[in-house]
């Protein structure tokens, strides 16, 4: 028979079992963390109809579209779990109890250039906030809180989130009359890390921006300290503008309950500079970064937005969230092998049979799952040698060999693989 | 703005957050049982070449295809999980070690009519061990044993586990040289419970099956009696054929070895009239049937098959496994009412703070999560009674409201929502 090369495509993430064990500890974790701040659980189909998935969406995204036709309906592929969470919160409104807080950690599609780090299909892990009409900020700051035990728990610790707020730039940018020019303003203000001061300041000129005002830009974006000095360095800029006092005023309660909350000084801060994404969040905006490793980019991003789901209600819904591009994020850390399994294999134990009737064996297993021990048998007919070397290769902890000596006696020694030592037990 | 109306498309299963919960524990204790006998995780893209996908289908299963162009690309969505784990372990064969054992949960799609309880896109649990040329028959005895401990832990009791053997019924096709009508037999037999002996005799008839040949069939499905006695039966009906004893054999050792992996009596039976499909199955075949909902269908069904990657590579790659339908499982038992969430709420306590300083709410919120219990706050500024019906709708099983004598004495009480009893604690 003519053989089909059995392949995987570009861009999609398919892990060897030790690895995907690891993938797997990775997104429990977050799921269990997501869980332990109350979030309820969301599946939502991965097809859409078309006009619903891109009552919004345009430009670049929809370039990157899996969209098709199956019959005559328009379909595609969802880009985010953020539009299905609107549809699904429009839909159900009456249903749901606000604050609405959910998790949903599951697959995403986009059509983007295939290369190296880059995926077409990729787990993101969301959690929002949705409330109805209104919601508190203190919202804004408990988020800090959970990507801060999503990372503690997956060991790390030097990292910091980065917070700013949208209307304090949004503010700046309308006491100095450069509304219209904010996008480009904040596109050229987020490369200062990259070309420096001098070039900014370049920059501005060339769009026209007149002196004062790249002055009070500037002063802004390079307003440093502590957390404490930052915001009351921004009270002392004296920007007399509503919007900027509003931001001002989130971001000070934010700050104040972040530490309640239990995130330690080391882990946040206040950073004016960044401002993700141009139009949709309204409010508080985070990013994270892990210190060693910044050439990451943000390892986990959200922010506040005004409204989920205009593009579907006339409901408001405010909200604020979070997400993890966990397939990025595995990659990487994968990679510079800065994670590790807690268990390297799924089976504590492998009962290794030497005998042709399998019944004590089997017994042996039955009783280790009953204890709740992940416990598999070797059934297969292998020298011993061979036997052994499965186990190791699937780095499974511990093995009981079984001959006619251990049938006899019904005493059974279970060897510790990695350190060789054996204890006897009977079941 | 227009609003588009957010809708979800027929066919696919969209739960509110409470049925989401009792989806989510399903399917967790299914991956905790696989886990129990050693099976590795596997996650495989949604999207696949058509090439490959589809190196094998054909007919029925190739119009249901979610198929389509993205560039040049010809591209699918999996509908099965079996095939992307032949794919997988063709690509992968010198990377992985034999026995192969993977369990998978995934979405797969078809493109099906849309009627109730019919599913478009739906969840496959499988788990399948793989042989590198070889694989001993008393992997399929440990099958039925991963199915009693997954329903087990569902809680239920009254189920059957029917188990047959496919050469039992190709020797006896072979036997009385019907082996070119087997589809059809198959097809007939099948029916029996349906239409009736009578109605099954006559069709043969039809089928121009001679007279003893037709005794034969029949003979031979209404084989009854317990295990032993229908091998003891099968024995004597001299049928003398290489299959048909092989297959007898391996029913045999099977049987044997089912209630050594802890299978009791009850819950497994020997049904020589299943045959499940007609060309992939070559050995034992298994059904699973809740005994008062046979209107449900196998909720469980697998078998034995020769060779699983036929198309991908020349290596022999004897399975066997079985799959679990979860979305119309989930949907039947939701709808029968068979089924409860152990835990009905993410949450375990909802903080309720009738103060404006949220320090105190906050920090026992936090000393809370820090021991692991799942808790929540509730943020936004509403009455008592708003804010004690969402724990009530959300079923959250513990309330600590805190005002300002709370705040004083730093004592808090904890109270039990469906008792109403309350405990004081501090933190």
């Amino acid at each position: 028979m003519s053989k089909t090369e059995p392949r995987t495509l570009p861009g999609f993430m398919e892990l060897l079992p030790e690895e995907q064990i690891l993938f797997d500890q990775i997104k429990t974790t977050i799921e269990k963390t997501y869980q332990k701040f109350g979030f309820l659980p969301l599946d939502t189909p991965i097809i859409e109809l078309s006009e619903v998935l891109l009552a919004k969406a345009g430009g670049e995204t929809e370039k990157q579209i899996y969209r098709f036709e199956k019959g005559d309906t328009d379909l595609s592929l969802r880009f985010d779990l953020t539009v299905p969470l609107a549809k699904f919160v429009a839909k159900n409104y009456g249903n749901l109890s606000f604050p609405f807080r959910r998790y949903q950690i599951g697959k995403v599609y986009r059509g983007e250039k295939a290369q190296k780090g880059r995926f077409r299909e990729f787990y993101q892990c969301d959690i929002d906030v949705i409330g109805d009409g209104e919601l508190s900020i203190i919202n804004d700051a408990e988020m800090p809180s959970v990507i801060y035990n999503v990372f503690k728990e997956l060991g790390f610790d030097d990292f910091t989130i980065k917070i700013n707020n949208r209307k304090l730039l949004n503010g700046l940018f309308q006491s100095i009359n450069q509304k219209e020019n904010s996008v480009e303003i904040l596109r050229i203000i987020d490369k200062i890390e990259k070309i420096g001061k001098e070039k900014v300041i370049q920059e501005l000129k060339e769009l026209n921006v007149e002196e004062t005002a790249i002055e009070k830009i500037i002063g802004f974006i390079e307003i440093s300290g502590t957390t404490e000095q930052k915001i009351e360095k921004l009270k002392n800029l004296g920007i007399e503008n509503e919007t900027f006092k509003e931001g001002l005023d989130e971001l000070t309660q934010i700050v104040k309950y972040i530490g309640i909350f239990g995130v330690p000084e080391k882990n946040f801060e206040v950073d004016l500079t960044i401002a993700r994404g141009l139009d949709y969040y309204t409010g508080t905006v985070y990013e994270t970064f892990l210190n060693k490793y910044r050439e990451l980019g943000s390892i986990c991003s959200g922010g506040r937005y005004e409204n989920l789901a205009e593009y579907y209600t006339d409901k408001k819904l405010p909200g604020v969230g979070i997400s993890i591009g966990l397939t990025r994020l595995f990659y990487k850390l994968n990679e510079l092998r800065l994670i590790e399994a807690k268990q390297k294999s799924i089976s504590k134990v492998l009962v290794i049979p030497m005998i042709d009737d399998l019944e004590v064996p089997i017994k042996v297993a039955t009783s280790l799952r009953e204890k709740g021990i992940n416990t598999e048998i070797f059934l297969n007919d292998k020298k011993l040698k061979a036997k052994m070397k499965y186990a190791d290769k699937l780095k499974i902890p511990y093995v009981i060999v079984i001959g006619e000596d251990e049938v006899k006696s019904g005493k059974f020694k279970i060897r510790n693989m990695e350190t060789g030592e054996e204890k006897e037990e009977t079941f």
